[in-house]
């Protein structure tokens, strides 16, 4: 690390006592900002029942999920001073690896707060980005106040999953990308664009990048905090936040103020989906699309499958939002439909 | 079926006969010609090592498969008689796949000769986009023998699987969106491209696309035929066409003059990869790239993680071919290599 002054610890910056909303215009020097330093994932063309649809394969992102994008546009927007002073995040998983590596490539020192029971994968990739891993129990740790230490025994800057303006703007690229690859490949710009959603930073982030898309947003049932929210007009946490779910990269409390606001001035419809429709949708994903999609990466596929979505414009968009699986649990519903018709 | 007049059979055309060598311009025409009609598959980086790698993912293809590219230039190709009497085709599968979907968007009706234990998802798939499945038995049936009569019989045109150079020169658009793609993504052209080998098709149309590149072919051990026959100077049989493999894809006796002259002329280096290899690099693939990839797909990645490819250059690329694989045997593969940290 490089030598310096002490690390001075605000626990509180002025922009988290007042978070600024996440705007369009943010969303574009996000865009702009990170472009050299995230993948162009493919938006790739299937046909369903006579049609076609279109994935943004965010799967393929480098470490395997979306999450890059947010927190390579926050890290890129610290000072010098908060750079050496390094970051902390807490994660099940995708966010810690995206933290990992745009700290890694930064110089940024990163501690990763993540549940025990976060897949190994995870653990690994974010141990394998050079990030320094706590693990807490999901039952009994409060990850907020393993943070706040952290925080206040370093001054290290805490990157929020999804509750943070520049976050939200960062994740917001999937949807600039989607737009210029729709006009490229199909003529003309997303008219529906179906999303996996756990805190909504992504969901809000795109949702900004395409004001003229309908939105849908898909979230595993009892999980379903973005739909009671929206329907609530404010956020209304899990009922149970030890709901069994495969979408461990969606489990999330309470979804942010934040991204809420922006999904629901936007009118964007919520839907829950089973684990067993999600499982038919990893499969779907492996042998229709040849690409390795987690659980809660493949609930909007899993919502399309279901026909949940209902009519579908011309240009419909479905987001693979992440692909970091355990193996064993992968091979187990890669074999469990194995023997179905795949069309 | 459009009504006309009765097909003329032609069992050897003028072509057939002496067939022209593929060109530089042939491919680039290829390239120009199906542009509208396939994927342009991403090229992908992952750190292997310490190196940035890049992969063409051609198993994002539509069909799962490179091999539309080639049936695509064939059958654009066809006189308008020629496409009315269709086409028939014989293929263990990804062909079979590739002629299908180009014929049936061509409104070409197509006739596929596949051995009986060819993998279901390869023959669900042709069925799938509108072609008739002939089966025969691998160990006692001619598949040519089979492929004549319905030529003689139908005056469909025959499109073979790489002996012919529009379909080589149709498959070389691989090569010219990797070079389009690694001056935008890594400043220029590759240097070193590794390709799985069967019948010579990709790599000899890669090998025309990219003058300026070194090439290595990658066989599965047993089907190492091009290997051979580039040390001999002619095509030359495998020793033993009922050898186990996992590479379906790459089992062909023979390689053709064709490919092998160009590939010789390049003085491409041929290397062979043990089941092994190959199970190691499809279970790499799904975890470190999220590409679900065919064990045949996987041959040119298991040369380079099992160490057999020596220095790599700064702009080093593999060619993931194909990604249809049998999902019993999938989840296996992923299953057996669970317990593996890979990085």
């Amino acid at each position: 690390m490089v030598v310096g002054p002490p690390c001075k610890v605000l626990l509180f910056s002025e922009g988290d006592m007042i978070k600024r909303a996440p705007t369009p215009g943010g969303v574009a020097a996000a865009a702009d900002r990170i472009a050299g330093l995230v993948i162009h994932t493919p938006l790739l063309p299937f046909t369903w029942r006579g049609q076609t649809i279109w994935v943004k394969a965010e799967c393929l992102q480098t470490g395997g999920a979306f999450k890059l994008r947010g927190a390579t546009n926050r890290l890129l927007q610290l000072t010098p001073e908060e750079r050496r002073c390094g970051v902390v995040a807490f994660s099940s998983g995708n966010h810690a690896q995206g933290v990992a590596i745009a700290a890694q490539r930064l110089g940024i020192a990163a501690t990763i707060i993540m549940p025990s029971d976060a897949p190994s994968v995870k653990k690994d990739g974010t141990r394998a980005a050079g990030a320094r891993v706590v693990e807490y129990d999901r039952a009994t740790g409060d990850r907020e106040a393993i943070g706040a230490q952290l925080v206040a025994e370093s001054g290290a800057t805490l990157v929020p999953p999804f509750d943070d303006p520049h976050i939200i703007e960062g994740q917001g690229s999937v949807g600039v990308e989607i737009a210029n690859q729709m006009v490229e490949l199909a003529g003309g710009r997303p008219q529906l664009v179906i999303l996996p959603c756990g805190g909504g930073g992504l969901a809000a982030g795109t949702t900004l990048a395409l004001p003229d898309a309908d939105i849908v947003v898909v979230e595993p049932e009892g999980w379903d905090d973005m739909g009671h929210s929206i329907a609530r007009g404010e956020p209304v946490p899990v009922a149970d936040p030890f709901a069994p779910t495969l979408c461990d990269a969606l489990q999330t409390r309470q979804v942010s103020p934040l991204t809420l606001q922006v999904v629901r001035d936007r009118h964007a419809r919520a839907l829950a989906v089973s684990d067993a429709e999600v499982s038919a949708a990893v499969a779907f994903a492996a042998r229709k699309l040849r690409l390795v999609v987690e659980p809660g990466g493949a609930a909007a596929l899993a919502a399309l499958l279901a026909g949940k979505i209902g009519m579908l414009p011309e240009r419909t968009v479905i987001v693979l939002s992440g692909g970091n699986v355990d193996p064993l649990l992968y091979a187990e519903i890669i074999r469990s439909h194995a023997a179905e018709v795949i069309e």
